[in-house]
């Protein structure tokens, strides 16, 4: 008897009708004679419903009011698909993210699961209940509802598979699998059949929507592989693994772009040792992660200096600068939140000579812009204007699908 | 400096304008400088919403599972109610009924409290935090999510004022304060300006919607003063209070109905002893609750016996009398669900002669046919059509009200 963890988004229990087609499937499994963890998100449009009031009643909502506010969604939804459940005729029980034990810092909106306490999940197993748990939340040591942020309901399936120690841990997605590029984006991407956690963790890192970045990060380190399947539809899906040395290398397994990017340059910046510091000093101490950094080559003594950061934080720390350039005696700071960041994402790059040259001749080809670029052992990203997002995808994939093993067809998003 | 308790329902909190409007009432009272603790309940239609759409899943959803699905109501309130507070510039902190400390027993949708923890409460108030805490609910010892039935926010804010030893316990409503009859159907009913405990107990168990019967037990119990008052609107409310000497009288304090009822009829029955304990044994056994007994006089040996149980009982209670009017050789049972049980009630009954009497004639007077009859040291219930309900209600008001003093006016909906 195998002990399975499953996980199914908010679109997956949108409505009722989908809850009991949830509730069909979960039965089919437990059928089998497997033992079942059920994580589920919060119905589609409930979080960004409850969200909505909150901003409606305060510009700064405290985080943790917003947690105890958006844990309601994912409880709701674990009542209603153990109903579900018991209408089939199934013995179910309800696990908020408290009940289950996860335990988490204090870091609301966006907390790390700091332990997971098993007993009560075991127990419920073993009385032959199917557990369906809330995703997404958790409780600090203090008693106070925490939330994972925004996908962190995979996040809370992988971290009960290793707490459990489960065989697998299956993600359900409309998409039914991972993709070389978004089949939003690029209909005829490939299906990959198994990627890497290394690359994987790129690619959610650097904006695919697949898989909270958080949890791959958790499945690599305790070693639980991770099935992405279809909800609704059949299809192989995709697994993600540890790279094993049998495993076929491709030199780019997936192509991603993100929107969350805002470029803040600082003209005409004194060329001094130490100015820098200065600059990401400033930056740091207020808790804006930089993301890529590009110095001009020094005119007259002057340079200019850029860097990028998430949407969020992008007008405070515009303002930040401002304060900063009359100081260090810069010229002006300019800000720009019309840009995107496309990236390419494989193993296979580090062995494979060329693939930064390919990328920038692709986009080069399609008259697309490279304003900045970084690399790191298995990516390249490039900051190109927000307009060239969808096609610099399309063209990268067509680009570099022939380098990926052939093993989907057409994106299987039934 | 004193602590207050205060009780706001689900219309007071039924939308963000309103919820704007209670947090600027709460705020006035902290301007007072006095410490608080705001029970809320869902916001109105909530709790409907979420149990429609567990009826829709199964027809009998397990009483766990309500729970954890209902509670959510008032947790989604209590956080938006925080941060109204917040907006104001006023400290907050949101607490659902585990966290606050409220221990139940297991019986779920329907759980009594056993225990109330308030440390967590004082510790939060110590820290200058208005406490603002999820009506309804609670926890049971096996850490499951309990609710305390329909009105049960009336019962948290009273064992909180309890446990916490307040100075009061406000319950605001939108007719602000108990009336000798329910406004909605007697527009001129008089506003009582005191009540004592087991007055108001036994209009509340009779249909009386003000408070929930088990807030003013527990209030009665520990001697919390209660206070019910307008949400919106000034007026002077009404106390709910330990009978004190000094306490005016009144024959009638109230006059009431409640629909809640069905009656289910044996008709043939031997008459031989014992018979009558087998009936009631049998309902017992079921936890079937039933209210008043009629057994009409015996003719050639046979039998018929009346007796009144929940409407929600009612087709269950009837499927087993069934099988035992088989078995004790009973000629058949009958259901009546189209009556309504109308009372009045009042302390000054136990010295005041002739009051069933008047009753009795003020019904007949209106055509009004009394089905069944049952007394009490302070309160007189008769069972009528349930077309009759609205009527009766009024011409008893208009026959009782004379006894009242004079305090009030006019309803003061406002």
């Amino acid at each position: 008897m195998a002990l399975v963890i499953q996980k199914y988004g908010g679109t997956s229990v949108g409505n009722l009708k989908k809850i009991r087609e949830v509730a069909k499937r979960v039965a089919e499994r437990a059928d089998q004679g497997d033992q079942l963890v059920v994580v589920v998100s919060a119905m589609e449009g409930e979080t960004d419903r409850l969200l909505e009031m909150a901003y409606e009643l305060t510009d700064q909502p405290e985080g943790r009011e917003i947690d105890q506010l958006l844990a309601n969604g994912e409880s709701i939804s674990i009542s209603l698909l153990t109903l579900a459940l018991h209408s089939l005729g199934y013995k179910a029980k309800s696990l908020t993210g408290r009940q289950v034990g996860i335990i988490t810092d204090t870091h609301h909106t966006n907390a790390r699961i700091i332990r997971v306490d098993a007993d009560k999940i075991r127990r419920t197993l073993e009385e032959g209940f199917i557990c369906v748990v809330a995703g997404f939340q958790g409780m600090s040591p203090s008693d106070d509802v925490t939330t994972l942020g925004r996908g962190g309901s995979d996040t809370t399936a992988v971290a009960l598979a290793a707490a459990t120690g489960a065989e697998a841990c299956e993600i359900y997605t409309d998409v039914g699998g991972v993709y070389m590029a978004d089949p939003s984006v690029v209909p005829e991407a490939r299906r990959l059949e198994a990627i890497a956690y290394d690359e994987m963790l790129e690619l959610a890192s650097l904006g695919a929507k697949v898989l909270h970045a958080r949890s791959v990060e958790f499945a690599k380190r305790y070693g639980v592989p991770i099935f992405v399947k279809s909800t609704f539809g059949g299809g192989q899906g995709t697994m993600v693994v540890e790279k094993q040395p049998g495993m076929e290398e491709v030199t780019v397994a997936g192509v991603t772009s993100s929107k969350d990017q805002a470029k803040v340059t600082i003209l005409g910046v004194p060329d001094r040792p130490g100015v820098a510091a200065l600059i990401f000093e400033a930056v740091a101490e207020h808790h804006v992660v930089v993301d890529m950094i590009v110095q001009n080559v020094s005119e007259d003594g002057l340079t200019d200096i850029s860097f990028t950061v998430s949407r969020n934080d992008a007008v405070r720390t515009q303002e930040l600068m401002r304060k900063l350039a009359e100081e260090i005696g810069a010229r002006d700071v300019s800000l720009d939140t019309g840009i995107v960041k496309v990236s390419i994402v494989g193993a296979g790059m580090r062995s494979a000579p060329g693939v930064a040259a390919r990328m920038f001749r692709t986009l080069a080809d399609e008259g697309i812009n490279i304003m900045m670029i970084s690399t790191s052992e298995i990516k390249i990203s490039c900051i190109i204007e927000e307009q060239h997002a969808d096609p610099a995808v399309r063209i990268l994939h067509k680009a570099f699908e022939e380098d990926a093993p052939a093993i989907g067809g057409e994106a299987d998003t039934s």
